[in-house]
């Protein structure tokens, strides 16, 4: 029997809705967990939208202060899909509670912030996790797993990113619902935090520890309607970023990100290449993996174009048969199993928060450089 | 407030959890449908797994005979998920007990059967739905709704294919769970009932009937070990088929499906010719449609690679943002949504038993004309 | 030394210009022929462009009549480019004084023409060819090689087709100069002899003898301005036409050809599934092939995109470096080479006037098909 | 009646091949031009091989010793393929002798050499380009057309790189014929010159100035045996380099190259978008746009796939029929045709060597800053 797990949830934006539904899907499609979560209590501060979603998605209760919620006998676990300048107090405050932790990515508004919350869940010995979802979607843990093998030797390069075209129009407001990505204040970065952090956490994932960067940044639209204030405010975020980087092992990488690349809505891709084989994976066609193997006859080499839906794939018996996809959502039913099948093992899921703190080193370090037009080194220690 | 439709489930395969699972998601995504299901009772004839699949889906009740599903008093919807053979017989008692009745795709084992099931539902006046779930695929709704606003002009060419590479070696056995398929007793035909029906419920949907059909059968490997029996037994299915198709638009078609396609896992593609323009849709990227305009500029004219996931494409809305696939299995969510917006309607959800038996009589055609190596009439009425 | 062998060319059409390419590059990048070609004399009926064209490609002489070209003695080779009902005549003239000869495909109007030609270069003992050019896209010899090895295994399916757009206006005459594939006493058929004669030849010379064939022809627009008469007048060819075939090897096959698939220019795409591999090949990107391994790891399966440009592959040693295409005009250069090669050995390039004789009996076999409704036996043997 | 203008061609590597193609291919496809290239003489050091190349080309001399070519009275135009290191004093001395001069890319060794190659032949004042063929590849004419229409509106991002894979193996020498690009001493530099020159030049004539740059440089292989010395040397080379760049409209641009991104040949990809528009390219399937109409129908918008083979597509009325594809060697068959056409006009056919100064500066900028690890200016001028 599995034991039951309440989970607290904050936020009903976006990812409020994808995680609800993870932890619905998840103990459907992985019946055996050693835990399963139940949906128990849900904060927002609109109330009547918060009701609504509490509702739809079966929470039990609704409170409008998130401390009610870290507080509660009644949950287990505090799920925070509040925006990111609402992740170290919620997640220090859950974790002195002695309340599992999960959080959006990024782990935190900085470094120091991050180092906070490490200690903090370290200090409570709590389950605890980030959200880098695409580690789970099942084309790129076919793609750990084949580096993992050595597959691919000595690695050369490493390149990823990630490409969004929804802020073009200067007409576009930032701030508030929806539109708090653009506010720096409540970001903490833009591109950087919120899309280059998943191409540095799947990079140093399946890489290793990225050593320095060089960063450009920019901000292309310098001033934008504020919605909370009503004026017009200068802009804080960066619009785009790109930066070179050297990983430990001694490859080097590119890396980019914006949302002015008119054509892509959420173009995540990276590429890997080693001395014998290379990996490219698309989000816009996130069942294919790439792999292009140097060893196969010299006659018929040629990129492998993987259709990632076969039982022997990772996640892919739990769902349907070959050729059917499954949706972008299911990296976080893949997450919520993770998670609870190693909560309390000694391999829990990862990305913990220790691990996430690496990932905001380089974003951090990729800012910095965007200021500094130099080299900065990241810290990083996996 | 929506109303509570109690479901009875029968049959436990692939297909009763693509259902399950269907009919919990359409109530979170579509919050505001005026019937809202409620999984009740479960049937099927392997008391254990029966117990266990009822237990992770959630189901009230078990039965282990499908008669008492049909004339229980706390069911008001029956689902058929069992195979071909049992269709007819559940669903026209179903009708008979007033019960909704939805059946898994093809109608019937043949033409005869599915009439009677028409008359059945029509003189119950009862709900009724056949499982083609593609016409569900967000990408080929939009497809139909491109079709329907004329903007193809005449049409001079329709095809489709279904190839997959499942059965291609002769150790594999026929019959009983799993490979039902295999069994002519069971499942009335080889592809063409399991592949083609589903080729041809789009194409008639898209372009209008179609009136006559030539085509070759085959099966490549003639006997096989029959798992209920134990022995080794002739294979009456086709295991390949393909034909040619007039339309009664005057368009001409090619049509083809396979299980003896190495490196296909699912690949239903279909394609459209318009004067003006063309549409190419492909299960394997389930989540793109291929558009060809002429009337584009001649410099820039080529193929658009829509990627169907904007807030603006069919049931698009409901879900997460621009770039963010979904999976196969929303179809069958699609299906449940659609099902009981209209359930009570005078435009209900289609195809319903009358229109799906419309694909029934092309299939037989097809059937039959393999066998007499003619042209055969299919007596479409839509 | 290489012997000059003097080529008298016959038409200046789009094939009268991509084999005077041919015969110019073949000398330079195969430069150790046993035989070069000189352009010697050109023939057309239009003594203006006829001159223009010869002065270009630097022919020594111009003619109107091509019977000075067949009985010329500074002609070693005949090269017809002129329209198919001309075919006959002059190969059968050409053979007669003991020129080699080569001419477009198809062979003839039809199997009877084709067999007196077959005759006449037998008894003269005339080397000869039918540029039948797409055997010798490298991408396409490739597969051929793949095939030759056994790497398929036992072949299930075959499937082409070839699909251009270019006739979809009424406005657009039939006959004459450019126009002549429109005009049935001229072309013999439509895009039958036209397109599908090259599906044929590759598909034969791929997989062996087709046995029967079922067909639909299709003429769209009835009727068309005649740029010869000046009048309306009923149009006789096959707009569009597609079958069902069966091969000698028990493998079933479609194939497709029309010039009314809006979006396709010369959409020329094969392919083959076997038992343990499969391939695809396709005309637009004649540079890649498509090769799918069903002995590759379960993993890491997919279909391979060969870049079919390393010196590895046939033909490309001669040309640039990896990953640098070669254009479609190469495919005559190749015929060239290949021809010059092995004129006077005892295996002569093919397809000769013998071997390209049974791609006109398949075609004969699906028009009378496509009039009579029924399966059609085609009497090849290869 | 065209003038004669005879070549002398220096150099008989991969491009000596490729540019007596293509002055042997303009004058048939091009017949209009007013001069008409004649290959007249012939020079490279090892007279067996030159002899050879100068007979299968129908070059009338051989010269061992380039002098002799510039100082000759029979020819009009020195075409320079000799390594990076030979450049400058050879066409310095071809221009003083009245020549017209075109070399191969890049320009010089550094921009102190180019400096001096452009104030030599503008003194001399005759006709002079520089070999960047890929502005010549029909799909990237196509994409300057469509940027100078303003189709893009106000450009945001630019990203382009150079992949290759075959100095990978530690037991490739460096040195000597057809090894030259490893030896920093003849090449100058690495990727850097000899690939990512190639994308700066396209970058900058389609937008505009670069203007600062941050680079990092990698040599995988330290030391490799020099075919020349016999000895193991250090390799001087970069083996990859990535840089971030600015342009001065303000858009912000990611450029990588590398010899060492296994599974691919010769991948020169760009994007470059808009705030309208984006357009992709890539040199494996150079025949083909990818472009992207944000104006598009919000339901139907998706990247276009532009197959440039029609003859409304920049060169294409030249060659064959929509559909068939042109090769790699009629990027340099279209430079002849260009540079002629224009040679004495007041818009000579550009890159000419004061234009390609600017690229050799930005080279040099990117070396540096590989040393420098700062932002380094380009102080270009377009």
């Amino acid at each position: 029997m599995s034991k039951k797990i309440r989970v607290g949830m904050i936020g009903y934006g976006f990812m409020g809705k994808a995680h609800s539904n993870a932890y619905r899907q998840a103990t459907k499609f992985f019946p055996d967990l050693p835990y399963e979560p139940e949906l128990k209590v849900f904060c927002a501060r609109n109330e009547e939208r918060a009701n609504q979603f509490a509702s739809n998605w079966g929470y039990d209760q609704v409170e409008k202060d998130w401390r009610k919620v870290v507080e509660s006998e009644e949950v287990d676990l505090v799920d925070i899909c509040a925006p990111n300048n609402m992740h170290k107090e919620i997640a220090i405050a859950a974790a002195e509670n002695g309340k599992w932790v999960l959080t959006e990515k990024p782990l935190s508004m900085n470094v120091a912030e991050g180092e906070e919350m490490v200690t903090a869940v370290k200090k409570a010995g709590v389950p605890n996790m980030v959200w880098y979802n695409y580690r789970r979607i099942p084309a790129v843990t076919l793609a750990k797993n084949i580096i993992d093998k050595g597959s691919l030797g000595k690695i050369f390069h490493y390149r990823a990113n990630f490409l969004q075209d929804w802020t073009i129009s200067s007409d576009l407001p930032q701030g508030g619902e929806g539109l708090w990505r653009l506010d720096v204040n409540v970001a903490g970065s833009g591109v950087t935090g919120d899309l280059l952090a998943h191409c540095i956490d799947t990079a140093m994932w399946l890489n290793g520890p990225i050593t320095e960067v060089t960063a450009v940044t920019e901000t292309f639209i310098k001033e934008r309607q504020h919605n909370i204030t009503g004026k017009v405010e200068k802009v804080g975020i960066d619009d785009a970023c790109a930066f070179l980087a050297k990983f430990e092992n001694g490859s080097i990488a590119i890396f980019e990100s914006t949302r002015y690349a008119r054509g892509h809505k959420a173009l995540y891709t990276f590429e890997i290449n080693g001395e014998n084989s290379s990996i490219f994976w698309d989000l816009h066609d996130l069942h294919r993996l790439k792999y292009f193997d140097h060893g196969d006859d010299a006659l018929t080499r040629g990129w492998r174009d993987v259709h990632v839906t076969d039982s022997e794939h990772p996640y892919m018996d739990k769902w349907w048969v070959p050729g059917l996809n499954i949706g972008f959502e299911h990296s976080f039913t893949h997450g919520v199993a993770d998670f609870f099948a190693s909560a309390k093992s000694d391999k829990p899921a990862q990305p913990d928060f220790q691990n996430a703190l690496q990932t905001q080193k380089v974003c951090e370090a990729v800012i910095n450089s965007g200021n500094s037009r130099k080299w900065e080194n990241t810290y990083v220690e996996l």
